[in-house]
């Protein structure tokens, strides 16, 4: 039984992978009104792992919701944890589950608070870990794992390999994982191209989607230099362009998010999404990732 | 006619590109070498391209290679440079092309190098564009172009469209254009990354392909943060967590590619290409392009 803390959009993403896989699910979120309609945005959620995994339907996992954090986690195997990003909450979560249940993992889908901010509410801190997943996590395969134990994390990697994720391990604690990290160091840029009146927004976005973001869905940024590279492959690249490359680092924009910055992003933004709403946008996306994954099971082993 | 000029990876890939879109090319390159084969590697090239376009098979463009410079340019309606990347080079080949066709626009493949550098070798700069592709150009769709002429910058995205490319046009000439910007930008934070011991190199590269990569081809940076600032997208961002994405910015590493981090990236690579030669991991990048892109073709429209 594993359970699920906090069902906004992340948790019951969650709950759709977890469900796909077999595995019972126990629901709890402080706000009653998280839970209303969820069996079935489940069961919607659920329906798109199998589409982009490809895997014939196991049996569902039940989907039981709890009316006390106790008994949701009392019998659980296994805690998921998706509180709001505030660690005075989620050490008080900790307290109140350490009281009820006092050997399941938890494990912590936070993107911006690390496993030194959040371990110390815990007597146990060793049963703690983060393990960050991408939005939507039925979807995208990432999930970031850190922990200092080396038990709990290959027991943390095979769990969430066996949800068909891509787990990887942090050998250190930080701020933003990896992929928030490499994430706001591209975005940084794309503020800046705007703010240079380099180019707008839309532009930026389609640069992105078409150039480097469909490379980096196949092959990561240190590969890709190293076919750069020419027949000496990486070593050839940093020898003849390694000081070209560090001077372009260092003419890289630092634009600062002022009023008039902001204001050109939010019109940009804007004009792309030309009347279409978040949830119109978020659909989408989801369907092209459904169909990209799905292709990207036949072709991607060999090229990761 | 188009004439391409420079045969290496880029000029082939472009050859098969055009030539599956039924236009007739002629190559030339300094270095009779880099024409050997070249036939039957663009019949290969084109079939790539008609398996991620998707669409059934035009009558192919004709392929004619050309003993002199002036045999190559002396009909062409277009002419696409692919030479190396050098200023003092490419000038000098301009002054050639000028000698014996007047009127064809000149599209330079540069990566590095800006309009503003390459058009004074010209007596009619009006003629230039820079017109980069992203390797390889016959599957990856941005060609980024810049030229200070509204009416060639038409004709260009017109040109480039109808080879099934996504063309973005930028408003002011920059180093690296827009893509290789940001993929700078984001790999500078991939060193840095390795260098502070946080991941290795495999690990970096796995994040990005199944985290942000995989997102960012279906959907840009900029709408992204749209969809993660909640109901009231990217200005309530900006507005809540605007200070914070500053302050990660500046947490952001700055590394330099010291002989110890270039050991440390040649070795992870090594680790990564576990045995693989360079030919094998672009043959498997291009097959899950090849899948990527046909994915995308149905889901994608919506979605960019």
């Amino acid at each position: 039984m594993i359970a699920i803390l906090g069902c906004g959009l992340i948790g019951e993403s969650w709950a759709g992978l977890m469900t796909a896989h077999g595995h019972d699910v126990i629901l709890w979120d402080p706000a009653p009104a998280a839970l209303t309609g969820i069996e079935q945005r489940i069961v919607r959620l659920r329906g798109e792992v199998r589409t982009a995994m490809g895997h014939a339907a196991e049996a569902d996992g039940g989907v039981r919701i709890a009316t006390t954090l106790a008994e949701a986690v009392g019998d659980a195997d296994w805690i998921q944890e998706n509180a709001p990003e505030a660690a005075a909450l989620k050490h008080d979560l900790y307290r109140q589950i350490e009281a009820v249940n006092a050997r399941a993992p938890i494990a912590s889908s936070t993107s911006s608070l690390t496993w030194s901010e959040l371990s110390p509410a815990l007597s146990d801190p060793g049963r703690l870990l983060t393990a960050h997943p991408f939005n939507p996590p039925h979807l995208m395969p990432l999930v970031e794992i850190y922990t200092p134990d080396a038990d709990l994390r290959r027991r943390a990697v095979d769990f969430y390999a066996g949800l068909g994720r891509e787990p990887v391990t942090l050998r250190k604690d930080a701020v933003g994982h990896i992929a928030n990290r490499l994430a706001s160091a591209l975005w940084r840029e794309a503020v800046n191209l705007v703010a240079e009146g380099i180019a707008d927004v839309e532009t930026v976005d389609r640069a992105l989607v078409h150039g480097p973001g469909l490379r980096w869905s196949v092959i990561g940024a240190h590969m890709a230099y190293h076919l750069g590279g020419g027949p000496g492959g990486i070593e050839t690249y940093l020898r003849h362009l390694g000081p070209s490359q560090q001077r372009r680092w260092t003419s890289l924009g630092t634009p600062e998010l002022t009023p008039s910055v902001c204001a050109m992003l939010v019109e940009g933004v804007d004009a792309e999404a030309a009347g279409r709403s978040l949830e119109q946008i978020a659909a989408a996306r989801d369907r092209a990732l459904v169909r990209v994954l799905a292709a990207r099971r036949e072709g991607m082993n060999d090229a990761a």
